[in-house]
């Protein structure tokens, strides 16, 4: 079902992507079922669960599809996307965000109390105390400790400040420890898989059991075996892939499930291109490259400045040319991510031909 | 009358907004409305018609507060949004931008059915073409022609080239010509004025009436003067301000009606605070800045980086210390347009206390 838009310029199923109105996001079928499957039987034969972020889709029929390939659950970020996703009927959800705020403990309490199998993640005295005075013991919230293992966001920052946390949610009526997570970046396997031996090590010599060690990230995916004392592993952008994953070597074009369909509008002057395709649609995630997406088929052009509703290409470098007025392109974006984020409704296509539209369920959601 | 999001954290009228669900925009109803009394005022000391770009709040309730202001009518960048204010009664719309496709094209022709002021622009053969196929006589579409006087954006480039496409819309029947339009960079006002004198000379010489010439920026907003010979003037940033408009001198800290509110969620290692706004929050608009917004109240915090629901900030510098775990910040975005488009509620508030909420009736719309 889609919500009520009656401003926005849906194209229907049967329709070809190239007449659709642009700009828009258009995601490919048979790419992103690949991703799935691919990425899903890598963690098969490494015998670690996988729990997918829904961050890069937010839509309920993908979360679906990643879990009847195998997944054990999916990561959310906020409590309000829990909701859109627990209401979908699915039960292994893992937050991992520091939950403040009488609202959202209040309705992370209800959600507790809905499904069975809600975790969150606390790196401080102050969200756990937070989150304790929120639950109770009859229906005991799963509470990891989020450890900076070298990826220098959140989390505690080393093995003893992780037992020191974990002591203090035991110590909790309403709280139960359910282990460790972490988000590093990619190459420091090795460091993770020693800074978590080590607080397993300090957990068991203080008598706590400790079910899960979460690592994560699509950048380290395909390095997953090198922390095997991880019992599962999360990742959200391999569902799609981006540009981002193409440089890492992650991925092809051809493995880039999320393209952005873009009309070249004006060709004002020689080696200039402006398409309608600016930040509102592509975002200004630049993600260390120089510009603002890949163009599909011309490599040489390059998307140097956005406007909120134009993107300005240099293509001066096209030796083959470049579509001209009211033609074309197709744009791997550099975050695929953000883009959902832009987007009410995603299409779907196969080979070229619409086949369903649906709704970003959790997108705009504040919390 | 909102969406029904069942999800969403909104608050509630008489809330305050240190209590509300965070990230959140909010907009401060007093520094909004002083905002645009002073735009308005400048203008009508100019003789200069304006016309607000909508971009910025994507509103109903806002454009009618710039109209009841004494603006002239509104600009927007896409059919879609045009479609919102006219379903509103906003009759006299101007969509600055190069239109194609058969679907844009068939829901223009059916809007300038249904407003009388609908206008929009085109700079090539090919624009132009492509309206001339889609109006007809007895219900002509308003034309300008966009002129790249300096900007470096769309636009023809030169007043020859500007004469020969106004020739060419002269000799539609569907259309009619109707002036110049373009979008300098600040302090090309002189230039501006020399580029536009020798069209109208052109086009004078030509026996072609031109009615309109719509100048734009809110940079270059309080140089409006340096070019007479525009009929009216376009901005759009100028309503609620932003961290890009503090540093051009246009406003000061206490004009910006915009602040993002985000809590401190980790504190993981001294020098480094994490708040709950990220790139899906604040978006990674960097307009030249260094970092992704300005802390209200503790200018030496440096918003290092933003993952996509947290933001990395560095407080190193800070030396009357910073808002610890739990606490608040407001943020001043660093471009208040691109926020704007990232939330489906606006909420409003007069001294800290939640006045209204609001529909971003005009966002998410492809196209």
């Amino acid at each position: 079902m889609l919500h009520n838009r009656p401003y926005e310029m849906l194209p229907a199923v049967g329709d070809r992507i190239e007449d659709i109105a642009t700009p828009r996001p258009v995601i490919d079928e048979a790419r992103m079922a690949a991703n799935i499957a691919r990425v899903q039987a890598y963690m098969d034969g490494l015998g670690l669960a996988f729990r997918p972020h829904i961050k890069t889709h937010k839509l309920l029929s993908v979360a679906a599809a990643q879990i009847a390939a195998g997944a054990r659950g999916i990561n959310c970020q906020k409590v309000s996307e829990a909701e859109v996703f627990a209401g979908a009927g699915i039960d292994d959800i893992l937050i991992t965000f520091n939950i403040f705020g009488a609202e959202k403990l209040a309705r992370l309490a209800a959600l507790n109390r809905q499904i069975s199998g809600l975790k969150v993640t606390a790196d401080s005295d102050e969200v756990v105390a937070g989150l304790a005075d929120a639950f109770a013991a009859d229906r005991p919230l799963k509470v990891l400790v989020e450890c900076d293992t070298g990826g220098g966001r959140c989390g505690v920052q080393s093995p003893q400040a992780a037992l020191a946390l974990a002591r203090q949610i035991v110590a909790a009526p309403g709280l139960r420890f359910e282990g460790l997570m972490t988000y590093p970046k990619a190459g420091m396997g090795a460091q993770v898989e020693a800074w978590f031996r080590t607080t397993l090590d300090l957990l068991a010599g203080a008598g706590i059991p400790c079910p899960m060690v979460s690592n994560a990230g699509t950048p380290s995916l395909f390095e997953a075996g090198t922390t095997p004392v991880a019992t599962e592993y999360r990742a959200g952008t391999y569902v799609y892939n981006d540009r981002a994953m193409m440089r890492m070597g992650h991925c092809t074009e051809a493995d880039c499930a999320m393209t952005v369909l873009a009309t070249v509008v004006s060709r004002p002057a020689p080696g200039r291109a402006v398409i309608d395709a600016g930040s509102k649609t592509l975002t200004s995630d630049l993600f260390g490259f120089a510009d603002f997406g890949h163009v599909a088929g011309y490599p040489q052009a390059v998307i140097r400045s956005l406007s909120e509703e134009h993107g300005h290409i240099d293509i001066s470098a096209c030796e083959g040319g470049f579509p001209g007025i009211g033609e074309r392109i197709a744009i791997i974006p550099n975050h695929t991510c953000v883009v959902t984020n832009m987007f009410d409704t995603m299409v779907f296509h196969r080979d070229g031909i619409v086949t369903r539209l649906e709704d970003v369920a959790a997108r705009g959601l504040v919390w």
